[in-house]
């Protein structure tokens, strides 16, 4: 069996192919068990790493709105996609068009190869909590007519509505998942609105300073990466039948207020770990943090088997185990 | 000041132009009043007829897919648009990349031919009811999450999505109106599911047989072509403050059973009239109409000025008034 992951060099990209080689099968649309003979990983950047030294994974680099390229990736064969590349919401914003290119035409070009296959492939997409936007009730979820506030959640709404038709159509047998804002990333802080909200985990623990912009009111609603690659996962194993009515799944998430997340830190870290938050708001960011869904309902997801992490601690310690290691060997 | 209309050779195109021309005014962003000096009918078809000949009149044949032409077509100065041109939704549905070339990549070009423009122009955008779908409420609007069931549809919630985000940026003053159903449509049926709504009112008043293909007791959400034309002027002249939270508007529109057309088309027509109508059913075309909203709440539009037609009385007259002696020269 072919298996596709785009944005196969980004952090979730890699600990997905990661779970992917270990599992080492995945069930085919019949629902049977088939062998990954063949992991593509593709991306816009060179994928290094221990994961390119196995004999199953192959490296691609290359534009994603390029129709020959695409054709080269969804080589006759594939099975499963899994559709994780994008560019980020900050960049999306500042720079329109590298953004619709990749995160729109890439998307559809995508769609394109996958129907020119003889077999329809199965496809995860990672959406985002973006998509929402606008006046929200208190708890948000998949029958919230969608309002995004940015270019990222536009592009990602309309990637939904893609691939929603081309699974009517059959060209596709797509699941759509909206994620929780994934908390902790691992690495260095990035320009996402979102990036506080790993960085007062990641920083203090690792005996750094970092900055918290918004009120310790606030509430957020997040997800562990441990959680992602394995909803990711199941939903691809769902079988079609499941998600023949709507294709977009809301994700659980947990609700934490952010004076919680720093109360994690201080019981993990103690008082040093703790005392590397500066409380500094910034309006700007807290405009954009407010207008995201605080709540989720994801009554759906649940019953279809998807889990949520218990809370703020088990995505602490997820970090602790997962990359607090590398993360402090980084300079 | 200079006016664009694609789909300017259609028939809502003609009428909007009609209208434009007699009123000879629009106002700026600013509010002021301002002579229509060119106004540009852009088709992918020829456009003919009495209109070519005002002297204000422009004519341009173009792919609206094609950079190099949307860059004449908003030339600099365009201050105006009505984008009316599309694939329409039985086309989409059985031509997915014509589709999807014209419904969404045309207005992308379109957006960013806007977007090019040194003052960012006002346009104004014919959506659809295709737009909604799935399980629906009682009554329909704005609040619904969309879930669309046709590549139209999808085309159409995918092109609100843009107008909004590139609205939000400041690239465009984007106003996006969700048609009902348009009746009576002159002229000869389409391949459209909502054909028949047109031709049960339309053939049996010029003498002719139709076929109506779903039960008496089948409820739609109409709206006559004058409503039409008056609304997409109407939100044009809509100051932008009135449409910052929201771009996309339901129209209002009037719910009708088949059988109340039927008994209209009886009044207006006598006996003979009446008897033209065929009533069979098709179970395909059932299957599509019963999909659609049956009735809208259009509370934000009636508070915004709109007007609905006070039923299907209005919309029947209006078809004898101002279509029903070019009907009847059709052969």
């Amino acid at each position: 069996m072919r298996v596709v992951v785009t944005g196969g060099g980004g952090f979730l990209g890699q600990r997905l192919a990661r779970a992917l080689l270990e599992r080492g099968r995945l069930c085919d649309r019949e629902g049977a068990e088939r062998t990954i003979s063949s992991l593509v990983l593709f991306d816009n950047a060179p994928v290094a790493g221990p994961l390119a030294e196995d004999r199953r994974v192959e490296v691609l680099k290359g534009d994603i709105a390029d129709p020959r390229t695409l054709a080269r990736l969804i080589a006759p064969g594939t099975a499963a996609v899994f559709h994780l590349a994008a560019i980020v919401s900050a960049e999306a914003e500042s720079d329109t068009d590298q953004g619709y290119r990749v995160n729109l035409c890439g998307t559809l070009c995508l769609l394109d190869a996958c129907r020119a296959l003889e077999v329809p492939p199965r496809l995860v997409f990672a959406s985002s909590l973006a998509v929402y936007g606008g006046r929200l009730p208190p708890s948000v979820g998949e029958d919230v007519a969608l309002s995004p506030q940015s270019s990222y959640g536009t592009q990602k709404a309309i990637a939904e509505l893609l691939l929603a038709d081309y699974s009517r159509k059959g060209y596709v047998d797509g699941r759509a998942l909206r994620l929780p804002t994934v908390v902790v990333r691992p690495g260095r802080p990035n320009r996402a609105a979102s990036s506080f909200a790993s960085s007062m985990i990641r920083e203090p623990l690792s005996g750094k300073d970092a900055v918290c912009p918004v009120g310790k009111e606030t509430v957020m609603a997040l997800i562990s990466p441990r959680r992602v690659v394995r909803a990711l996962i199941h939903a691809y194993d769902l079988p079609e039948s499941s998600v023949l009515d709507r294709r977009s799944l809301q994700l659980p998430g947990f609700s934490v207020s952010v004076g919680e997340i720093g109360e994690a830190v201080r019981r993990a870290g103690g008082e040093k770990a703790y005392r590397h938050i500066l409380w500094k708001r910034d309006g700007a960011i807290e405009r954009i943090v407010s207008s995201w869904p605080q709540r989720l309902s994801a009554e759906r997801a649940l019953s279809l088997g998807f889990v949520a992490d218990k809370g703020i601690e088990e995505a602490v310690e997820a970090f602790i185990e997962d990359d607090l290691e590398a993360q402090k060997a980084l300079s």
